[in-house]
């Protein structure tokens, strides 16, 4: 025996894999490759298209760095997350399951399920993030089959600066999940494009100081350490899919990105890949084999550090915008280590009485704020609940605001957009079981300038009064 | 009305939509994305993936010009046709649905339905193709719901050098298959990355002369006129979609092709793009974009005669080799208008007794050569035909004749693997309904050398005897 801890196998996790991808296949041209790259052999059998090992590799030591996984994994390059989680469905889900979700959930995702005839099952959030009491209730009390159907067995979940709302799971709200995962014997699928984009907490006192986006990076392991452990690391099972893409940290139109998983849920998917896909894009594929063998493992990192003072940056302006017009008081949210603060945005009225108009959790990561708006003030709000004919004076009042802002020139995203779907008989702000006289909407800090994003606030969030 | 026609609307094909693809809603970001480009608009509300107009505009009017279709239609980029049959399936096919193919079937697009319970309906071919008359007969007998189950509304057919038999359907063929299609309602998918790679038959006075692959290009009408009419040119309906991919006329790694189909369709295949790829990669969509910039759609069509020669010439090396070592015999099939020559290749006994080794039909596009082996005087397929624990001697001896191949470093690919799969009842040859005492395999003249070619062909084929 070394030294050095070597990596334990995963557990056996295939009575996950649903029925159709257990029916796959090896493609038969598989064994011919096998001859293809033997010597002097003169091939009359035409091309294959294995991805390239090289990029691969490049893949693995970067999940090394960053990661450690403690079992035995592998990769698998795919063309965006937005295809590897269709495949991670295509692997792991039957029609009319359950997904257990976040409160809101980034709408592509769920689109590829409906049709599906699958659901999604939201856990409350806080602070910071998915609650794992109330994910474990949930999975204790479930009546199997009986209701609202089968027992979810897989979490998907944007555990760092999450779209929409900009939260970060704290490390240790990742531990009691995954445990309860391993206890209801849960597939975790981490869709982690914003991972190494987490920056410190907002400072009021110091919001206007430029972020030096020039300073020299930590090196690796300090800025490794400075991140949120992620559920892969956390993984001794195998029972995370952890989906990487590079569209955030180099560019969305490259199309490409790599599965981290246990060695039979990637060779599965890699069954997948062969019909449904084929490799990503071989242009995509070597510019960033060219980058990553010129910048190092070390450089891409420096370069995404680099990124994390962009991004920190536009937060700041724009909490600071939003500080220049609202007086921002700090919830208590009863935690003393969560990292994220929650903060209410009030004006005062001319009777001098202090208002809430709608209270965030300082984004930590990412390239989010989720706004959650106080209607218990708004006279049009009132105006709208006392009408008979109107269902859902939340919906609404939400639509009405967002017209008025697009009118305005400010354009914002809908919270809407985001409720998970669990069926027909659940999108009214009540039936989803929603905060009465609330709503929401997203706000990117990802393109627009200071001065617009300035300007934005100002416009659009004066018309709420 | 103007002189010129105008083109007509697709006919109504929404009920062979599955009912997944019925399901899908559109992205809730679209309606944004329409205020996204307004003017001054300051966006708090993040990106969006729409695939480049000006390449889907330059996919239009290559379509115009090498297919000119009659009815209103629509494109799509996809990333490669391999994803596009994928969407295609997702879009028309129910489970354990009936897909009507032709006799040996590319295996990627197989392996894809196979798990779906999907199962394959082959229709014999001759030397010009799927045969009409077959496929009528068998859409006209088919007991709809009982053993053979729901009767098929989908035909899947690669036209020109089909991948794998190197053949391509004739003109009239192909017109008697379309009206079977409008009779019995079927949807003709129509996988063509051979197209343009259409090239004369193989001269054996003229088999020597290298071919000028400088020559300078015909004028694209001229080139035009001397393709095979695509499905698409005769499609009134809107009933074929036609898969066109970038990886045979520019590389495979691009992952890069577009859909053309009816209007209703393609909003489908949209939705699905959507949530399961995106768009295709933005290097390969540039890449392409600023070489048909640069060259020009007649730029591109003459670059397209190059190829075609260059196909032609391999083609001519390896039926040149073929020649050297066997004779050539022509084959009476009948049709005096077919433009593809089928041939046999003989020894001469020590007897003095001619005896056939192998048939095979000139590939006149493409880069396959479809060899089909007659072991009727192979003694060792009799001594594997005697054994009495030898259920398949057909496949016995194809198996032993590629490991022999294999070991003289001479590698080409098992007919066994395009086997139209109809269910594991089916897969010996004498279940499949093959003839008797042959076997089969593919040749790909697409990368050997010329040298590589004629020894190949030398060591291989002197094997069989
Ligand atoms: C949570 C999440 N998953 C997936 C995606 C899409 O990623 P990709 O561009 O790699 O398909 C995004 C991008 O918006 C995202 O926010
Ligand atoms: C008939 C056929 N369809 C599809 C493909 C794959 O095309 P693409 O590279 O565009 O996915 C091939 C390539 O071998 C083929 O021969």
């Amino acid at each position: 025996m070394g030294t050095l801890s070597s990596p334990t196998e995963a557990v056996d996790l295939s009575h996950h894999i649903n029925k159709r991808s257990k029916a796959r296949h090896p493609s038969p041209l598989k064994d011919i490759i096998k001859f293809m790259n033997q010597d002097g052999m003169i091939s009359l059998a035409g091309g294959s298209g294995a991805g390239n090992g090289e990029l691969v590799a490049l893949a693995r030591r970067l999940t090394d760095r960053l990661h450690a996984p403690t079992y035995r994994y592998d990769c698998l390059l795919h063309p965006g997350n937005t295809n590897a989680w269709a495949k991670v469905v295509g692997l792991l889900c039957e029609e009319d399951d359950n997904i257990i979700v976040d409160e809101y959930v980034y709408p592509s995702a769920q689109a590829l399920w409906i049709p599906m005839g699958i659901k999604a099952v939201p856990v409350d959030a806080d602070a910071e993030g998915m609650q794992a009491d109330k994910l474990e209730k949930m999975l204790a009390t479930w009546d199997d089959g009986g209701r609202r159907g089968k027992r979810p067995h897989v979490v998907y979940i944007v555990p760092v600066g999450s779209n929409p709302t900009g939260l970060s799971i704290s490390k240790r709200r990742r531990q009691a999940l995954y445990e309860v995962c391993v206890k209801y014997d849960m597939i975790i699928v981490e869709d982690d494009p914003y991972y190494c984009l987490q920056y410190p907490p907002y400072n009021p006192k110091a919001a206007d100081a430029t972020v030096d986006s020039t300073a020299a990076p930590l090196p690796t392991d300090e800025f490794v350490a400075s991140l949120i452990p992620s559920f892969l690391s956390m993984d001794r099972q195998g029972r995370v899919i952890r989906l990487e893409s590079f569209s955030k940290t180099l560019f969305p139109a490259l199309r490409l990105g790599y599965f981290i998983a246990n060695p039979v849920f990637i060779e599965r998917l890699l069954r997948a890949s062969e019909v449904e896909t084929q490799d990503p894009s071989g242009l995509s594929q070597l510019f960033v084999l060219q980058l990553l063998r010129q910048w190092t493992i070390d450089g891409y990192i420096g370069w995404l550090q680099t990124l994390q003072s962009q991004y920190r940056q536009r937060r700041d302006w724009l909490l600071g915008a939003i500080a220049e017009n609202f007086e921002l008081m700090e919830t208590d949210t009863g935690s003393s280590t969560s990292a994220s603060k929650e903060y209410r945005a009030c004006i005062r009225g001319s009777d001098g009485d202090v208002k809430p108009v709608f209270s965030f959790v300082d984004p930590t990561a990412g390239m989010f704020l989720w706004t959650k708006f106080d209607l218990r003030a708004v006279s049009r709000f009132s105006e709208l609940s006392d009408k008979q004919d109107i269902s859902d004076p939340e919906q609404t009042f939400a639509d009405e605001l967002w017209k008025a802002w697009c009118s305005e020139l400010i354009l914002v995203t809908p919270g809407s957009y985001y409720h998970p779907w669990q069926g027909p008989e659940f999108t009214a702000t009540a039936a989803r079981g929603a905060e009465a006289a609330t709503c929401d909407f997203r706000l990117s800090f990802a393109t627009p300038t200071k001065e617009q994003i300035e300007l934005g606030q100002y416009v659009g969030f004066t018309l709420t009064l």
